[in-house]
């Protein structure tokens, strides 16, 4: 098939090999959203993108960055000051991305309570747990 | 701290401790995605959901429509038919949720020639791989 004639087939993520699949756990990923999320605030560097990543490890943190930058949604710039400093920041195509999962995650927030009742009468129904 | 009068404060998904951040796992993770994604065009048994997110392992689906059904996302209606047959829907509240995830997977799926593109350059700057 041409994808190029049918640009709504060209990636699918419910297809298992499109590399959209990919991308898509990259920024939704247990850290990849949280990273995202942060810089959306503005650059950071990588310790203050720990700390407010709360728990993630250093090896984690910077496993989540490659990908991130590698996907072309986040820059890494080193600075040329001794010691040398990096900083983090998103491109134009992160911002855009972030976003998009901001307003998810804002709107998980704003309904945790429905959640958690919805839990509760689960654990409930099944004898507690 | 009475976060009643901060309702903002309640949730934050950036705080380990945070129910909220369980939940954005089961709603971004890599197969709850696709599972609320799959849900959004219609009810669906489960092996018509195995079948429409490809590569998902039945165990793994089963995890996933408990978790997502657990925090009130997603409604398992078990038909008295003989043979018994179970069908999945999104609940209200997971129809709202899975309406944000789709708009990050149609931009991601949009832009995706993008994100090969700086995956092509970050991989021959270094070297390939």
């Amino acid at each position: 098939m041409d994808l190029t004639d049918r640009p709504d087939l060209a990636y699918d993520v419910f297809a298992k090999a499109c590399p959209s699949r990919g991308t898509l756990e990259h920024v939704t990923g247990r850290w990849g959203a949280l990273t995202l999320g942060a810089l959306a605030e503005g650059s950071l560097r990588f310790n203050e993108l720990r700390r407010r990543v709360e728990g993630v490890s250093e090896k984690m943190l910077s496993q989540t960055l490659h990908a991130l930058e590698r996907d072309g949604l986040v820059h890494r710039e080193a600075q040329p000051t001794n010691p040398p400093r990096v900083d983090y920041e998103l491109t134009p195509l992160g911002h855009e991305v972030a976003g998009r999962l901001l307003t998810l995650i804002h709107f998980l927030e704003g309904r945790m309570d429905e959640v958690l009742g919805a839990r509760e009468r689960y654990d409930t129904a099944r004898g507690g747990r």
